[in-house]
């Protein structure tokens, strides 16, 4: 692990679209955000839609007739790969605080084994929205001339310190709340309050306030019983409802390691020098987009991803977009997104 | 009070800095944001700085030579003025959640029998910053043809669903704290960790991501023990100083109390017709001022209430500063708001 310590065992859970071709040259590389598993886009094995499934599939933006997709679910994280509540084989009980410091880096070079482990030499794209596209800069640093071409969404080079205040106030709610027990806690009894504030603080970050604004205005709202300090209006129960959907769902601790890995990450490893970390990648082309909502990874961070590819000699795209969904419009506004990434994987080749 | 119940007895805290003319017609209200008390500026029985010290004095933009200038610690907060830990009468003990409900609406009358009690029918010009916004709005609402200008900083109408959420979650943070206990908290066990992170949340929200980049970038703390999951960035520790300077002085219930109150205000009272609401206001002129950056009451706001005033009659200047400093502007960017507020006031007559 690249902040010390190892893990003596790994397992990546990934699903796979589409055909590898004769030479190995059409594999596209798909790094998720903080909370998504490996299950992308549906499938003959798993038909339920996945959480990219309008990007993804046969005449799709990402077109898996022409390209082999593969998904990961990120080391650390809890939908099938290590991660904190993983068995720690020296004990025989779930690492949890015990599972070593994890880093961006770590996600990267776990998912280049899993590629070399698929005979991927050579990646045709690396696509990355959100934490994926800091993972995909990553993976550019640690293993340059193995990507070809790279498709980077509302990701950055390295945390801000607003992004890091939002994430660092996510973990004290959850490490505040008594049942958390430093990592001691068991499915019945879980750091449930924090979480649920932990995920209503993420989503505060990911949509914008105009958004909310024309879906909710002042409305009141009648799905819980009104409470004097909450549950008046309509923002706070859309909000207590998507919380609790989304925290029953993913573990505590691997929220945490994933948390803290982002706000650590910085490609330029604190020289600042985005052009030399990304010096020797060989990427050909890359096609980088913002949000201009987004307030957990502002534009200018995409920008300058765009601007260093291209004093390196790639061929960018740039598109800031006027999308009022801010930093997840990638899952929600398809309108504006659908075009531009079949517009993109069109050009290549 | 608006919402129901009543004070049987209020006390409001308040200061003056300059002379009531002969005519009192010389007076100006200043209504504060959430937080502050009374001490809007130095005075010779406290020479201690105020809150908004380089804005109200002798030759300074708010010119005390030339206006008797009034600022009450608003109904509902903790410092001198009546709130949920002042003594209920009845029982002899601190209200804390029996206080009655309490809305900006409540605050303005309380302020109005301020007025009265001081001689002053109608004022030369109401001010008022953020909640102040608010405040000002409903006074014009409440007592039509009592002021003559307005100056509007960084207010709004009404609450956007946003602001609600963030509002919404800092109190589930002070309310989930087990220190809470429903308000029964005691000055040795008080829910200091909940109020700590409501804190957090609010510094997110009162300044602008750019500023911060610039001003700690990705620099490590120093100031306390490095943590795993918290206090190894600047930012984090920075948020954590800053948040305990304030909790230790602020009452948990009166910042739940405030809080609500601005979350239901909404000066048109459901009906969204700012013109009608405000059309006996007598307004004279008025300078609306709104800050691009601020994410909580969002220029937009500001600009609808500048519109509504000038459809209505008055002379109105509105500004969008440009400024990095989001809802803090007008107490922190003085380069940008001295000249403005002292050129509006050099105008008045």
């Amino acid at each position: 692990m690249k902040r010390g310590g190892e893990l003596p065992d790994v397992r990546l859970a990934y699903e796979t679209w589409g055909k590898l071709n004769a030479d190995n040259s059409n594999a596209v590389m798909v790094f998720t955000g903080l909370s998504p598993g490996a299950h992308a886009a549906s499938s003959e094995l798993d038909p339920s839609d996945g959480w990219w499934e309008p990007m993804i599939g046969p005449g799709k933006p990402i077109d898996t007739d022409r390209y082999f997709v593969v998904c990961a679910n990120s080391l650390g994280s809890c939908r099938g790969s290590t991660g904190p509540s993983s068995e720690n084989p020296a004990t025989g009980k779930a690492w949890r605080t015990e599972f070593p410091e994890l880093s961006i880096e770590d996600i990267a070079a776990s998912s280049h084994a899993l590629l070399q482990h698929l005979g991927i030499e050579r990646l045709k794209v690396l696509v990355g929205p959100s934490m994926g596209g800091m993972t995909s800069l990553s993976y550019l640093n640690q293993f340059p001339g193995q990507a070809e071409h790279m498709l980077s969404i509302s990701g950055c080079a390295a945390a801000e310190p607003y992004a890091i205040a939002v994430r660092s106030l996510q973990r004290e709610a959850i490490c505040s709340d008594r049942l958390w027990k430093d990592g001691n806690y068991t499915d019945e009894k879980w750091p449930q309050t924090g979480m649920r504030m932990a995920r209503k603080l993420g989503m505060m970050t990911y949509r914008s306030a105009f958004e909310w604004k024309n879906r909710f205005g002042r409305e009141r709202q009648d799905r819980y019983p009104q409470q004097t300090w909450g549950m008046y209006f309509q923002i706070e129960s859309y909000l207590q409802a998507a919380s609790d959907r989304f925290i029953g769902a993913f573990d505590p601790a691997s929220y945490i390691y994933l948390s803290r890995a982002m706000d650590w990450f910085d490609v330029t490893d604190g020289s600042a020098d985005l052009d030399e970390a990304l010096k020797n990648s060989g990427l050909q082309t890359a096609c980088v987009i913002g949000v201009e909502t987004d307030v957990l990874f502002p534009v200018r961070q995409q920008a300058a991803i765009a601007d260093a590819l291209s004093r390196l000699g790639a061929m960018v795209d740039f598109y800031a977009m006027p999308s009022h969904e801010g930093h997840d419009a990638f899952l929600v506004d398809y309108d504006r997104f659908l075009p531009v990434v079949a517009d993109y994987f069109n050009k290549l080749d």
